[in-house]
């Protein structure tokens, strides 16, 4: 018998994915292996199909994430995966597996989020499911979105040279959740205390238990005429997300360490956690930013954007494998091979 | 506070169906409150959602469900949905709660069951999300189907004098789960015996195990030209589906409990259980069958089908309360109103 532990999350789905079968319907487009399903609508426009699963105690801390956040970053973490397709989200479905300890007025609390990331992205909240649980809530979430066939950006066709890009900042949200999680242990070690979180921090702390699916940069690409040559949604941290580009497309990349979008407030907190910011924005992951390559000629449209910030580029791979082809290098000239963070099955 | 046992799964289905605005997208064409969601797809074409959640311990016990079969049976609950919609499955999108007592082996025989269903009903598995869980296995799949513009079946259109019909047979899966629910009850008193499930019972252990969703009859009856006024899959038992119906079409009904269809094997079980037929029919449950109304004229094309049934006529609602404008008649000119088990949230 074989641990999962050994075959990591993404040799789990790697192994799922080769034992499937072609399609058997013309309507699948695109299978396993990208943000998004992709399926066919019309002769213009292409549908998407994605999934999320949020396990409590896994993916949230019922002791310090208010439900109604919950109820937000559940949606928004899926419309970030059609976002990733550059589509917009049209439809979702949420299916809950509640325990007895919830209470209707919870339940409410949950919905609240759920709608109000709906409106905030003009999505539909069109079925789902609910069912009983034995230990804790698990929240699935499945949205369905579209794209135009001409706007379609996959995973696997990034090119050498291609500028690479992110939005946003990069390591907020694991910073929120290493101050979420300190507040916790010193509430349980003291029941007295009152919350000390400064004014300054709340940044971090939103960007841990309220993150933005970037489908406010899907639309302004379209209006910039810009079409990206790939992306992916940054949820595991900037490491792992650039390797499965570079992995999908065949290609290496550089990666500059002092042009990694990071927050003041991240930097500040990082060093009172003695954690590297730069570590952060790698490998701390729920950031919900997009990660895109452009040809380098399209640069010129983006550069003065202020919340698009051009990291590196993509190379050729050279025959290298794929540990080794994906390199941060720094100021000072050093360059290291980036690898990604390993996934291990709940104990 | 109030406890969602108050409430029920159907009252908090409708609490979050009330509180859901109305449609943002154009594309949206029927949200919450049929077997799945309904959207645009082309002139011709409308494409079906729909979402099931399973989790252990409350929908399967691993001591004796088989993962193989597991993974079969979620992907045809799925299509059941479906089905019920009068469509076909295209594609489907599997998450997966994984505790890390689940080896790759497990893994992969959850697998083999999904994809010898995904083969079984033509429909594509085409991604999904695996992630750990603290506890037990938890199983979300999503669904995608297409169903013309002019064969779709919602469960609100049945019309007063249409016939009722139901596929197959009812109640064989709730004496299927007795059956396995005994033989671990022996088991745990006596680790030593050999299961004694005779050859007779497999009927209605594989209805439990392996239900079917009834995508040959959405076949079948494009074949004989019929379209049913109103449809609906057996999932809860026919008592509670025939309230939706009912409710939902604004009619009454009337059924004749002769007229159900219900295998021998259930009646020899039953008896052994001590439990009437008709009860495990009206509410075991888990049977994924349809039920179906269709204009009277109609009726003359389906009389002689091996596996449709007709149990009974939609009537006026003629102001009654739902809970009373829902009979059952008995051959001894009795009548009863049907009513619906509750649903309580796990412990």
């Amino acid at each position: 018998m074989t641990s999962l532990n050994t075959l990591g999350e993404i040799g789990l789905i790697e192994r799922i994915r080769q034992e499937t079968p072609s399609p058997a319907q013309s309507s699948t487009i695109q299978g396993i292996g990208d943000d998004a399903a992709v399926f066919a609508i019309d002769e213009q426009t292409l549908g998407l199909l994605s999934t999320d699963m949020l396990v409590e105690g896994i993916h949230f801390d019922l002791t310090y994430v208010p439900l109604r956040h919950l109820g937000f970053k559940a949606v928004a973490v899926n419309v970030s995966d059609i976002a990733a397709m550059n589509g917009v989200p049209t439809q979702l479905t949420v299916s809950l597996g509640l325990s007895s300890r919830f209470t209707v007025e919870a339940v409410d609390e949950l919905y609240a989020g759920i709608r109000a990331a709906c409106a905030a992205y003009n999505v539909d909240l069109v079925g789902g499911d609910t069912t009983s649980s034995r230990s804790g809530l698990v929240l699935s979430i499945a949205v369905i979105g579209r794209v135009d066939k001409d706007h379609i950006t996959y995973r696997r066709t990034a090119q050498p040279n291609d500028v690479i890009c992110v939005t946003g900042d990069l390591g907020a949200a694991y910073l929120g959740l290493q101050l979420l999680e300190r507040e916790k242990q010193e509430y349980l070690a003291n029941p007295e205390m009152q919350p000390a979180i400064s004014e300054e921090r709340a940044y971090l702390i939103q960007r841990q238990l309220r993150p933005d699916g970037r489908t406010d940069i899907v639309h302004e690409l379209r209006d910039l005429d810009i079409v990206p040559t790939a992306m992916i949604d940054i949820s595991d941290g900037l490491a792992s997300e650039l390797l499965h580009l570079c992995t999908q497309s065949g290609t290496g990349a550089v990666i500059f360490d002092e042009n990694i979008p990071i927050d003041d407030q991240t930097y500040l907190a990082a060093d009172e956690f003695k954690i590297s910011p730069i570590t952060a924005a790698l490998n701390g992951g729920e950031d919900y930013e997009l990660l895109f390559t452009i040809p380098p000629q399209e640069f010129e449209k983006l550069k003065n954007h202020s919340r698009i910030t051009a990291i590196g580029y993509m190379t050729d791979a050279d025959g290298r494998a794929p540990s080794d082809r994906v390199i941060l290098a720094t100021k000072a000239g050093q360059q290291t091979p980036i690898r990604a963070q390993g996934w291990t099955a709940g104990s």
